[in-house]
């Protein structure tokens, strides 16, 4: 853990997070429950676990992608085929302030863990469901992973060259986005409950999810009677130039500036002018007003082009966005490795059993001017004779005996 | 609103947010608490309000963009330039349990309202605060919108054709996304003060949201030690064919078919080729295994589009979908006139005074089986007696001549 700028202390300390999620949608919830503070439990079985911690075809150990998602967890393993499995969990259950689980339609149900069951034990629990597709939707029994709920979600129909097909956006919104939304609903469930003493039972489906992340997009549907189109880089409003990516030296994949000129701030135009030497071009009808910007862009593109061209796209960067919003496309490389992020809290390096150390973009909002501190993802079953005498105040004999019975491992 | 399905009650009622936000990014993050429940008081200058109002050169009423990210919430105009409006938003602040804002790097500071002097008001007031860089950050004078945060964020830098230029993801992550994050926290702070009383001071930077959305990329840098690249419509964990789109008849913009086999589930490449009427190749070494599937990608795209091709997207993801991962590509228009979506709330119909009937998106996640219930967005000002009312416990006369001294307008 970085210790460049002091940590937030947990806003959500004395939270119990029963947790069976896997892969990402449900574990990012959890994920930042406990960077808040929760005390989070991660259910798993005792053979491989979470399947996101084996990824790869080759990984001996747990993929980066499970340590972004689970770090500041707590892992048990349970065997949830066995009777006294199934009680343990059940126990965890009545001390529980949530619990959520993201397995494929009806499984958890078939496990005996379902909604109906979990509120008899405990009435003020919020239990929540992430599934791909919604309950009354003609496709509820379908499994989905991130690609699919970005393309049924039509996040996938406006995102790609307009001229090409529709490409993925490269952030993980069916499931990290997905997440965050129930995470939401989670917290709010929790606020009520102080009030009421009663639980809630949440869902949300991937699909369904998606369409919030879109409503600009929605927004030109409905007054153009059309489907939002492919915009390339480009804002999906259109018809604003400048507003896209310009070539920088010394010409890799990602060096590209982006420049924007507001369609609120008719000053933007003439700074930008200043900005790139051409003053010249002040005044001069071709370009004075949005409409006219409109006509001229091929030739406002050269004119951008013919400065950032011969400029790398941190220097770009720094003369455009001194003038109007600008700001160079960045990969993730270049972020990992900015120090700036680093001391700032923003990424933080962990140390990890297995993988060592290892840089983590961590939550980005700071508390009274501090991050949140970061912990890493436990190894499979690490913390399971802890978590039964935390939860359930079992002691180190009944916890070998369960090891010895193979209902918990480590 | 839709009366289809009950509508769940709110979780945030008795929530007082006081909402000086503008455009996107702090709008999305309030506009959730008004549809959970919360009393969102918008305050807006007395003038065009919120700039999001009037986005099209040629708007006369309130913009769809506008109505999709204020509905639920309640309009009072006030004249932060004048010592009486701004002390009736400092009686306000005393009453807020949220105070929400994202204006440009200074600016709520400049008139008077920053932390420093509302927690002194308020010391529970939990203050959120959205701008484009993060303090501490290079850039933290610089302004940023959605497409500038992307950029920046190295949400583009992983977005688009791999032999192409970034592309901006459509959905707009760098404000929505935002919101989301930062309204994730206030939650949490309110839960942490119900304990000790204290406000928090709450800051994010759409920048730095941007690498919560993409933490995949930042494992397989982590593997790789490069940057993560441009996948087109495929996963951007990549090697895992069939994981990509496929095109359907008519053959239009968005007639293409998602279709992925998981990497830990073997019987789907099996089941896909039974599905696809091509049982004659299962055990066919050329695809049996994932490596074998990788060597022959080309082979395995034409066996799918030989079938896709002929369907339309609907009947492909019927068929394909029953046995694998499978989903339609679907645009803003097809979910728009979904009545599915209506029927289970997620779309609803409001009543709009200007824009007469209006579809739209609206929080994914369902309460007890309810989603929650839709108002429309107000129009400038439409609520400020009632909020001074209410707030502040001012009667007619005065609200009166709050109008008449232009501190108010209506």
């Amino acid at each position: 853990m970085t210790n460049i700028t002091p940590m937030a202390p947990g806003c959500l300390k004395g939270i119990r997070v029963l947790d069976l999620t896997q892969f990402e949608a449900g574990t990012s919830c959890t994920q930042v429950m406990a960077w808040l503070g929760a005390d989070v439990a991660k259910v798993e079985n005792t053979t491989v676990g979470d399947p996101g911690r084996r990824l790869g075809p080759n990984n001996k150990v747990d993929d980066p992608y499970f340590l972004n998602y689970n770090s500041n967890k707590r892992s048990i393993t349970v065997n949830l085929k066995s009777p006294r499995g199934l009680e343990i969990v059940k126990e965890m259950a009545k001390k529980a302030d949530v619990f959520m689980e993201n397995f494929a339609p009806g499984a958890i149900e078939r496990l005996g863990l379902g909604y109906d069951v979990l509120s008899k034990i405990n009435p003020g629990i919020v239990y929540g469901q992430v599934k791909g597709f919604g309950e009354g939707s003609p496709y509820e029994k379908n499994l989905a992973f991130d690609m699919i709920a970005q393309a049924c979600g039509g996040t996938m129909s406006i995102t790609g060259d307009p001229n090409g097909p529709p490409a993925k956006p490269g952030p993980t919104l069916g499931d990290t986005g997905t997440g965050m939304l129930m995470l939401i609903s989670i917290l709010s469930a929790l606020i009520q409950r102080a009030q009421t003493g009663k639980g809630v039972h949440l869902q949300v489906a991937m699909q369904d999810a998606m369409l919030h992340y879109i409503r600009n997009s929605f927004g030109i549907t409905a007054k153009s009677g059309k489907a939002a189109p492919r915009t390339g880089a480009a804002s999906n409003s259109g018809g604003n130039p400048p507003c896209n990516i310009y070539p920088c030296a010394p010409g890799g994949p990602n060096d590209f500036v982006y420049v924007y000129t507001s369609r609120g701030n008719p000053e933007h135009w003439p700074r930008l002018l200043e900005a790139l030497g051409r003053k010249d071009l002040i005044g001069d009808p071709r370009y004075s007003t949005q409409a006219a910007r409109v006509e001229h862009e091929a030739e406002i593109d050269a004119i951008i082009t013919e400065f950032t061209s011969k400029r790398d796209k941190y220097e770009c960067m720094r003369i455009i966005g001194a003038a109007v919003p600008a700001g160079a496309v960045r990969d993730t490389l270049e972020l990992m490795n900015d120090p700036n992020f680093e001391e700032r809290g923003i990424i933080q390096s962990i140390d990890h059993p297995t993988n060592g150390k290892f840089r983590m973009a961590t939550w980005p909002v700071r508390f009274n001017g501090k991050p949140v501190p970061v912990k890493p993802a436990p190894l499979l079953g690490a913390n399971s004779d802890e978590v039964l005498k935390d939860w359930l105040g079992i002691g180190a004999e009944e916890a070998a005996k369960l090891r010895a019975d193979k209902i918990t491992a480590s």
